[in-house]
């Protein structure tokens, strides 16, 4: 556990929220502190030679060993006491960790959030030497995070939430084919609540991002289901244009 | 000129863009520094011993002697070089401006912008010490702003743009009560495009947050168009709740 405090800035940090989707829903990834026996997100700190956004890229790479190029920034943690009030690392002396270190920690941090949802079984994270866990734990079954990184979480779930009320969501995170049943799936796994089937088709469909391929046959033929991929360069004048209010 | 850095976070600070809408359109708070005659947001620093979002209100209160109670924090600007690319405030020496500030304000600062969106009519603001001018700018005639400024301001234009999409909006920027016409109006200005009249009434009242009054009597009988105002306790209902998708 050695770095040099010197090329930080000093009192700002980020961290990241990765949401992992499979077919169980919402998974947030976590890692475990060594020495403490904690949970927290992978956060980490800004270099002075760094922009903002960079520096969440690569802590997220330090931390856990992936690469997301898109990570979203979506809030920024400033209460006064929001590391203060984390009294559980109080206990670790000089033996454990040099004293820099324990005052670089013991200062008031401002954070940054950073968000990315991402398909699972896409990403094979792995813990730093900060770290001795690592775990995508189910949303709903987080244990106490240190700090305030509860409240993180639940402002980057706040956040995509929002988000797709504007912007098309899916691409990357369901296979390249798939029915509107699994759509509806990651829909109702962020939103936590279940669809009327046709309301949402018609919804969707209206958006006109879709390609319909062949029928998905698995039982009886008349109840197959149609398969469909995004129609990409409409995706992303979508992601441009967002889903507006009255469009 | 004068206030006691150490009282303050290095490097952190805020930036306030306070979105004037009148009849005819969207219009900007900005503040013209002494001394160099350039336009910029009404920003500062943060304390030690504050939250940030307090930070925001009160630096808007200090710099515009307006209090608003509904800032809502958007972005942070975090690019190394968004003050460093800014040299226009090079040329002032020591004579004008003591050391202790000159280096201070030559800092890096990482800044974290709020956005309220106000009726013009019911805000007075005014220059604080630090200004000699104080301007309500239509958003398309803003002069170069300071800074990223100007990225700033684009940026909590788009937050807003995206927050309609998924929460009501019109109380406290429309009289108490107003015609379907007006809300339009409204909305227009905010996307800055015309919207379908037929398609849009209907959307809006399908939210179900509007009493029906009177008809505005003006010009003939029977093209009066109904008055409305909003049902306080369901639009806060649908505040907390969302205009969700499949909603």
């Amino acid at each position: 556990m050695v770095f040099d405090t010197e090329k930080f800035i000093p009192g700002q940090s980020v961290d990241c929220v990765i949401v992992g989707f499979d077919k169980e829903g919402l998974k947030i990834l976590i890692l475990r502190w060594k020495l403490v026996g904690l949970w927290g997100l992978p956060g980490g700190f800004v270099l002075k030679s760094e922009d903002l956004d960079k520096a969440a890229t690569r802590v997220l790479n330090e931390r856990v060993g992936i690469s997301l190029p898109f990570l979203q920034q979506f809030h920024t943690f400033g209460k006064k006491d929001r590391r203060a009030n984390e009294t559980r690392f109080s206990h670790l002396s000089k033996m454990q960790v040099p004293q820099t270190f324990l005052d670089w920690f013991g200062q008031r941090f401002i954070s940054t959030g950073y968000v990315s949802l991402v398909n699972l079984n896409d990403c094979d994270p792995k813990p730093d030497h900060l770290s001795d866990l690592i775990h995508w734990c189910p949303l709903h079954e987080l244990p106490d995070l240190i700090y305030d990184h509860s409240s993180i979480v639940e402002g980057a779930i706040d956040f995509i939430r929002n988000q797709i009320n504007y912007l098309p969501i899916g691409r990357r995170l369901l296979p390249e084919k798939f029915t509107m049943k699994e759509l509806q799936q990651l829909y109702e796994s962020i939103l936590e609540k279940k669809l009327d089937r046709g309301n949402f088709q018609r919804k969707m469909l209206k958006l006109g991002i879709f390609i319909r391929h062949e029928k998905h046959l698995e039982g009886g033929a008349h109840k197959a289901p149609y398969l469909y991929s995004f129609d990409g360069d409409k995706y992303d004048a979508l992601l441009k244009k967002g889903i507006g209010f009255a469009s």
